[in-house]
């Protein structure tokens, strides 16, 4: 149960810190018209597609933390869309940055879930001055 | 004056067939609030950073052409969020494939206009099989 759209963004990030599958997936809606653009895959559309996708991202093994910037907010009653920033900080190498619109939508019991993620790149640092 | 989102979707596609800077810039709300998100560019936001960001896109001279395939709808009274595959062609090289996330809103007249726009890059194809 998620009060609103901001209590279901933060189990979804909470998700990936704590290595937990069963609350990533409690954040989406259940439905199978959910959709998932993660970087470089094909769409991933289902709950059961997604939970696949994302079980090798939460394995216990994989160190990473992402942090989360606010860029940009639409909603109304029943839809929530949050664009946010994503820094992706590994054990190894640069800090990736990506782009993420996150959206949501309230049920029919009044929890909102997310119903679609698409992440894009950021583009990379500009190349140093040319003189 | 956009009866409905897929009246404004046609005439943003359209836009780009006709080099149609205005005609792009009706589709956009007339509001500060709006953002795009284009291939490894910057989060651009509100009616001029957008205006500008398009007038070497729809230049005479950018010759490609867009055709798109609908793949999600979301949509409720006055937000609706379309997700298509987009194919650019051009005369030379491949054809691109990317993601796009169209969201509308419904204006206090009536009229649906775009108020964010994502592009995300579509994987490349698998490479050959090993053997």
């Amino acid at each position: 149960m998620f009060a609103d759209p901001q209590t279901a963004e933060d189990a979804y990030y909470d998700a990936f810190d704590e290595h937990d599958l069963a609350k990533m997936m409690s954040v989406w809606s259940d439905s199978d018209e959910i959709v998932c653009l993660l970087p470089m895959l094909p769409a991933i559309k289902g709950r059961a597609a997604i939970e696949r996708a994302f079980d090798p991202v939460l394995n216990p093994e994989s160190a990473f933390d992402i942090q989360i910037k606010h860029l940009h907010w639409i909603n109304n009653n029943d839809i929530a869309i949050h664009l946010v920033e994503e820094k992706i900080s590994m054990a190894d190498g640069p800090d990736q940055f990506v782009y993420a619109t996150n959206i949501y939508q309230k049920n029919a019991n009044n929890s909102w879930h997310m119903t679609m993620h698409q992440n894009s790149p950021v583009p990379p640092p500009p190349p140093p001055e040319q003189s």
